[in-house]
């Protein structure tokens, strides 16, 4: 029997399903559990993309462009302009999800065995296309204390080495739901050009940032145009996660020359999703003030029923929706494995994500949990009554 | 600037995509060409499947499950169960088109450096998958004057080597239309398990077999049930190429395990496509018999048409709906780039593939092109008319 690849064995698992089992067999026992654990929203998806999916009028489901729809691409080119982003539909490959984004970069900027550099907590799936490129994931440690802000540039040159070829943030970020202010960018632009790094920058959560701050895009920065890749996605902006649709742009004519033949060799992507994503464009901005006012009471309630919690800590984030909360807790993946399996408070319990999947440093995050804060403020408030009787009777309660 | 990676540079582009700026510059020139170039059928995708997509009552549209659709999954066993393939709907990966499949299946079998044999001419993007899971194809030559039978296996053994790890095959064949026999595949099964390798079958046209003639798969050969992946699509079975809906396929247990991990990087595969391909599943047998009936008539009309062309030769393929034909001329790549360029008859031309495109031989193929017979007859005979009078006057016109 011929053995499975290296890479097929040491492929991380996703840290979030390796406790969908427990969730599974706690349902059997007719447990009601509150999915905390993945970003997948409840929020309705806008009508325009699913009425123009419905109406389409196909007769032959053809392959499309393999950068994507023409028509879509011109149309995106101007989404971005309304964000102070310029540039031209050809600086635009369509990609199936922001998933095939980051696959595609990676191929395309990195060499096997070449490092990239990633604040951490990270979003766990980096691990994987890091995996696929053969790419080595380099963490600088962020700190729940300071909300998770940039580490600081100093910390970022000690990780450099000859190998070191692009750094790779997630603004606003998942999991920690930190914006990165125009300082901290400015600072990561004089990093990347000082040592001539590839900048790949996941901005899928840009609709989702609060409190009036700004959100700065890696593509603002002046003279990075041929380092900065941006990965981006529908599927958080209009709660359309199974389209599967995202983007890969760069200015960089080099880089988007050697996408294209990785965009080619896949053919193209989903035609209905397109249809869909180019119709959403016309969303109104009403749609998006009443989802960010939906997630800005989410966050607040969420947060500071946390942080009411004896021993809980939870700083609070500007972006997306998100939180990393540190628990009174021994270990992580043992407490929300335990919520699952052993757990139950009026017959409910709570499903959260083990912040240690989303740490590349072993042992970090052992005592936090990401929250989601993707469910309505009823559920929200029963899950946190969940918790909050939960960490009173868990036996590895840590003072 | 930094440098793109050297997979980005090695990649090759799409040999059919190197003639598109050419196809272009003809269109806007007023010429009418026939695309007898690429597999888009223009064969109208069942109604079963578009309109499940129209009616499909969504609000919040979800990531599916990362293997696929589980009442998808369990439908398309049966599927399968109908054409004497017997696997649980655990043994089936949905994937994003039958290019994701290929991708999943390189890296979870293959080390970076291993060598996988296929017979050429092969689908020109095998060389992509390859080259981004860094695996070496090593080509065996088939011959058009045998139809591109399975070459002998003493040719496949006389490239060998302890790096090989797996031999691939597209059954019905594309580009070569090409139907292995049930001897062929047993034949093949030896040597498979002489050598402890992986078989991956890339079988999308098995609902395009001509004359009566047997469907084998490599899921029929008994005692090779971990030695077989199964690479498969809806892209050509319904015409409906922008679904990217596709699926991987084992009856290994630590493959399928280890394809799950890069199923679940992705996230999954896109929800519409899935929709309409779950639903596709209850397309009558009249749907494709009338559309074999079609292809049946077309492949019968252009094979005639070509082999009646003074100096053409091609072989009667048995399945899938292309062909590849033997020309008098110099070079493949040259004469598809002037049919576009500089020839017209009565202000259309047509588009081929030069065959070059599909052989990993340097040389191989360079008086050869593959022709899809995706048109109407009409279409099909204006464009065997276009090419006669073309080949008259080519100034490279070798007897």
């Amino acid at each position: 029997m011929p053995k499975v690849s290296v890479k097929g064995e040491t492929m991380p698992a996703s840290p979030i399903r390796k406790l969908v089992p427990f969730a599974e067999a706690a349902k059997k026992l007719g447990r009601k559990i509150y999915h905390l654990n993945i970003g997948q929203p409840d929020i309705e998806t806008p009508e325009s993309l699913l009425n123009a999916v419905k109406n389409a009028d196909i007769k032959v489901l053809e392959y499309s462009h393999s950068a994507g729809i023409e028509s879509y691409r011109k149309k995106l080119a101007g989404y971005y302009g309304g964000f102070n982003i310029n540039i031209d539909y050809n600086d635009i490959i369509i990609t199936t999800g922001g998933s095939e984004a980051i696959e595609i970069a990676m191929m395309t900027c990195f060499n096997p065995g070449d490092e990239i550099i990633i604040p951490e907590p990270f979003y766990a799936n980096y691990n994987g296309f890091s995996c696929a490129a053969d790419v080595k994931v380099v963490p600088v440690k962020s700190y729940i204390e300071t909300g998770f802000a940039l580490p600081p540039i100093a910390e970022f040159e000690k990780h450099i080495t000859p190998k070191t070829k692009g750094i790779m943030i997630c603004n606003p970020g998942n999991p920690t739901g930190y914006l990165y202010s125009r300082e901290e960018l400015e600072s990561l632009k004089q990093l990347v050009l000082k040592y001539d790094l590839f900048l790949l920058s996941d901005e899928v959560y840009r609709e989702f940032c609060y409190d009036g701050k700004e959100y700065v895009s890696v593509m603002h920065l002046e003279g990075l145009e041929n380092n900065v890749v941006l990965l981006d996605s529908i599927s958080k902006r209009y709660s359309a996660c199974g389209a599967r649709i995202g983007a890969l742009i760069s200015k960089n004519k080099e880089i988007m020359a050697a996408a294209m033949k990785f965009a080619q060799a896949r053919l193209s992507p989903p035609t209905f999703g397109q249809i869909g994503a180019e119709a959403a464009l016309e969303t109104p901005k009403s749609y998006f003030d009443k989802v960010q006012k939906e997630y800005v009471e989410r966050r607040d309630f969420i947060v500071e029923a946390l942080n009411k919690m004896e021993g809980v800590f939870c700083p609070k984030p500007s972006g997306a929706f998100y939180c990393i909360a540190r628990l009174p807790i021994d270990n992580a993946d043992k407490f929300c494995q335990w919520l699952l399996e052993s757990f139950e408070h009026n017959g409910e319990t709570v499903m959260l994500a083990p912040a240690t999947g989303f740490y590349s440093t072993p042992g970090a995050g052992i005592n936090e949990v990401r929250l989601a804060y993707v469910l309505n403020k009823e559920s929200l408030k029963n899950a946190m009554i969940c918790l909050d009787e939960a960490l009173k009777v868990y036996s590895g309660r840590v003072i």
